[in-house]
């Protein structure tokens, strides 16, 4: 299965009052990472010729470990789970010590602006987002 | 059970590519809704006077509307789920038509920085966040 | 001079690591408060139908005194200077003493999408931001 | 002079409503590279063995070009400018075609939380931003 690795480190304007990364600011590490993982996808222009978007529908993250000043964090993200009309990414934020500091569940639909429907997850789809790669 | 409602007008600003509002933007909102549901809480100082702070341990947000350009929105905010070491927020995010855009459980522990431990919610707890409230 | 005022309180999760406010959000702060003096042309739909939007061609901020937690802010708005193609924003934040926190000039042009060139400021433009009034 | 390269790419979270990397999120982008310029000062823990740290006393920004989604871009970061008590980082985004996106100056000083004063920029804060390499 496709997994997509992207590197960052925490600064000092990603931290809150309690000097840790905001529970918030770790959606945009995750949402950063995601793009990333569809940069080839992206690069492509499929959607936007197709007039499709993605929409995210549902969110879980469970936090582990507190990101602080300094800490290089390795995002990896892959989609193990395609159901009929939507796609789940998985997304794990690791210290550079290994330890997993937070787990993310991204369930989306793709959305067509002709049709204002979802579509279906055919060949197609799992092709444009790389699911097909062994 | 006490409500907190917190009402907010989606801007230019919050909105993504998509010309709408971003998921990692909606968790602002929420966040932001909390903190004004806690502002009793903050003003009394209580939680720096004790050395203990708030931690997010899980967050599940369901996206269920999409909200845009001038949308007038009301967050309803209350904790109805206390467990032995944690509390659970419950979110809503309404569109002015009364259409439910967004519904988040946002789960957390008091942290004491003393003991290193999160605390049991006992009676001192539930008051200091206006549980006992009819 | 119309003056729009917007009020705010800090929480948590506007500050960084140096518990207080960082400057980029304060740009966040002084957005939301002209989109609040935008508000009866956002409203108004006149932006769109025309098919123009504003820019933000140049920004000066000075810090002046730091917020912190608990902060009641209040943002006063006013556009003192208008010139041939551009309108200037003069934006201030006071804290609940007086004390002035941060001044921001905000220089705009408005963009016509079909021409592709910015418009010169006429009285139509003058009255769409409410700068005739007394 | 030293000068500190950092590369990024836009998504779509970073753009707005009208499709552009909203002036707020430039001001992230920036202050993202101005960390990764004082990376070794911040990894050698100087600052907070002495109880220092920096603060943004006013920021300059002219915004050239708009960033669009997939733009990859490279932020060019350097301290030309040294006041008897403040630095000023130069920074320029420029887009792949070496078109300049935008331009900030952003002045700040070194606040000494013993005395509560600023310090003076003498030979040893110059070494620590590394601004006597050659």
């Amino acid at each position: 299965m496709r997994k997509g690795i992207f590197k960052k480190t925490v600064w000092g304007f990603h931290l809150d009052f309690y000097q840790h990364v905001n529970n918030a600011r770790y959606l945009e590490f995750f949402e950063e990472a995601r793009w990333e993982f569809m940069r080839p996808l992206m690069e492509s222009n499929i959607l936007q010729e197709n007039g499709w978007y993605t929409i995210v529908v549902h969110i879980e993250v469970s936090y582990k470990a507190q990101l602080g000043l300094g800490d290089a964090i390795e995002i990896q993200t892959s989609i193990p789970t395609v159901g009929r009309k939507s796609l789940t990414f998985h997304q794990q934020i690791f210290k550079s010590d290994k330890k997993l500091a937070a787990e993310a569940f991204v369930k989306f639909v793709i959305f067509d602006s002709k049709s204002q429907k979802s579509l279906f997850i055919n060949e197609e789809i799992m092709n444009m987002f790389g699911l097909n790669e062994l």
